[in-house]
Parts: C-alpha cells; sequence; structure tokens
C-alpha cells in the first residue's frame, strides 16, 4: 500500500496504525496531516507523548491515575471520605465525576475478573481495596462496574468478601437508559428495569 | 470533559484531538492506550513522528515527497521519461502506483486550482511542471486531477497552457466504477460513460 512512500512516512504510518481505531486509511490521513504541522508543533506532540507516558503513575491510594503520589480526588478535604466507589477503569472515574451527582473517594480496580483472559483477584487492585476498608472508616461501598458478565461476576466477588466486614455494598442501578424508547432497549434491561423499579413519592 | 485527568494526559488528549478524524472518544481511547504502551515504544513513535518531520521533503523535480533530493520515480532508469502524468498530491501517485498501469514520471501540484480558497495557479508546482516540460522531452501529459469542480478547472487551466506547446494532453475517464451497478451511480457519472463509450474490439 504505502511501498512508494518515503521509509521515514511509512514508519510513521505504520506506528499510527497500531493505535486503537487507527486503520490504513486514517492512517495515511493522520501522516499527512503530521507532514504539513509546524515543526515545533511535531515536537511538541513527541514531546507530550512522552511527558504522559512518564509522568502518570497511579494514586497509591485509589490506584487512579495521577501525576502525584496521591490523587486530586483523595487529597480534596471536601470530599465523603466515608464513602468508596469501585470501578474498572480511570475513564469509568471521570464518567461518574461529569454526572456532578458523586462526592465520595473511588477505588479502581484496573479491568476485571476474566477467567478467560487470565484475570483474577490477583491481577486487580483488589487486595488494596480491602487495606483501605481496613484501615479507613468506610460505610458504603458502591461497586459500579460494568453491567457485563465479567462485571457482575467482579461485583458478586467483591460483595461476598466486603459483606462479612458489615460494609454496606450496593451495586449501580440497572435500567433503562434517559431518553431512549421502550421498544429499543433488550429484554434483560428492560426486565431489570421492571425488577428495579421504584416507588413514585 | 477531561477536567479530573492528570494533566500531561490531557495535554496527550488535546494534541490528539487536533489530528484529523479523531474526536474526543478516539482521543480518549489513544491516550489511554498510549499510556499503557511500553516507555520505549512511546519514544520510538515520538521520534518517529519528529523523523517523518524533519526528512521528508519534496523531490527537486517532480515535488513528491522524498527523502533525497531526486524521488524514486525520477530516479528509476526503467520509468518512461517522456510521459507525465499531473496529480493533486503524493497520495494519488500511491494509488497510481498501486494499480501497476503506469511507468512514466509523475508531477504533484500539492493542490487544485481553488479561487474560494485563494489557492491560485502561482501556490501550486505549476511553473516546475512548465519548465520540465521546457527542459525534458515530454510526449504527453497526462492530467489526473480529481474529477471534482476544481480538479476540472484545474485541467482545463493546465491543458489551455501544455497544449500549445504541441505536446499531447490527455484527461483520465471518466464512467463507471468496478463493480458498481448503474442504479447507485449518479446521473453525471453516467452521462459521462456513455458520452465515454468505446467500440467492443
Amino acid at each position: 500500500m504505502s511501498a512508494k512512500y518515503p521509509v521515514a512516512l511509512t514508519r510513521l504510518i505504520h506506528h499510527l496504525m497500531q493505535l486503537p481505531g487507527i486503520g490504513p486509511k486514517s492512517a495515511v490521513r493522520i501522516a499527512f496531516h503530521i507532514l504539513n504541522m509546524p515543526e515545533q508543533s511535531v515536537k511538541d506532540m513527541a514531546e507530550v507523548l512522552i511527558q504522559a507516558r512518564n509522568n502518570i503513575a497511579m494514586c497509591k491510594l485509589c490506584s487512579n491515575l495521577s501525576e502525584q503520589e496521591v490523587c486530586s480526588i483523595c487529597n480534596d478535604p471536601n470530599r465523603n471520605k466515608n464513602i468508596i466507589c469501585v470501578v474498572e477503569s480511570p475513564r469509568d472515574v471521570n464518567a461518574i465525576e461529569a454526572t456532578h451527582e458523586y462526592n465520595g473517594l473511588y477505588h479502581v480496580l484496573h479491568g476485571v475478573i476474566s477467567p478467560l483472559e487470565n484475570v483474577g483477584p490477583e491481577e486487580l487492585h483488589v487486595h488494596e481495596l480491602l487495606e483501605r476498608i481496613d484501615q479507613e472508616t468506610i460505610n458504603e461501598v458502591i461497586i459500579a462496574t460494568s453491567p457485563s458478565v465479567e462485571g457482575e461476576a467482579t461485583a458478586m466477588f467483591l460483595a461476598r468478601l466486603i459483606k462479612p466486614l458489615d460494609i454496606r455494598v450496593t451495586r449501580i442501578a440497572y435500567g433503562i437508559p434517559m431518553g431512549s424508547d421502550l421498544e429499543t432497549v433488550d429484554e434483560i434491561t428492560l426486565g431489570k428495569a421492571l425488577q428495579g423499579r421504584r416507588e413514585i413519592l
């Protein structure tokens, strides 16, 4: 495909194609865009790549991404320190933060239990979660893993570990997404929405 | 959206969003992929970016991208040096090379005449084309700009310049794309396909 492009360009295209969601055509398009960018912008972009990779580590408390040892959420004196929301990934933290509905702490597992992919609880940040529950005063653990098979299994696993410690364990609600049509929602979600019905006050 | 991500990550996401075809969601996805890449791979990618931007220049003859002063096509002793195919961009060179149907030289205009975007013949590599025609022995100039309004105008403009020099000027054929249905082809293309009909031998 790119046999006739200069070597440096072919190499760039191949590197771009390794990124998620970038196929051969987008890679070529992006590569040409980069060739036409000012030299300084390309240098900046290269620098930003390296900086991001090198400077971002995990918060030693909640395992969320952080440039400091402890992340800005764990460090925030205005957050409720008695409640932990357990999520799969840092992206989920962001999604929940965007709702402005939650003011507690987080704990990022960095994955879900998935026997098919050889991911057990040891591969996740479960040990750190139990340590926090042991050392901090936690009243409630909200499990906000995805409603997938693996997410559900992980939620069950965690609930069985944490409930015996006499801590309230909750799961985010399943139901109809706002603004959707009943017709277009799958039966399992609709069933869960019926089971989870609440009285109108 | 990314208010709660570490600064270095937010910066990376913003840089990625400046690339063509990368929206906020893809940028986040790619950024997380980069965070999980081995440190050396990220360094390599940054290096490749800079290398591509710095090492690739234009062939001094045909204006195609090249790492050398003269590109590999202009330098190839097996190519027919009496015919030039004029294209809009280096990508078009690649597209034509992929057909294995053409063995002549190229000339890359780096754009098309577009009064709306303030691109006149002076902004394109037209002068260099006329110089080549003057200095080399050229029998035919194939104009392979796109069949868009601008591409057509550019083709007409070039034809009027070159024909008086007693050189054969041709335009690539318009017609039905292979494998398509007559029904799904627009009327203008179908009209052009009828006009351009050829006898079956």
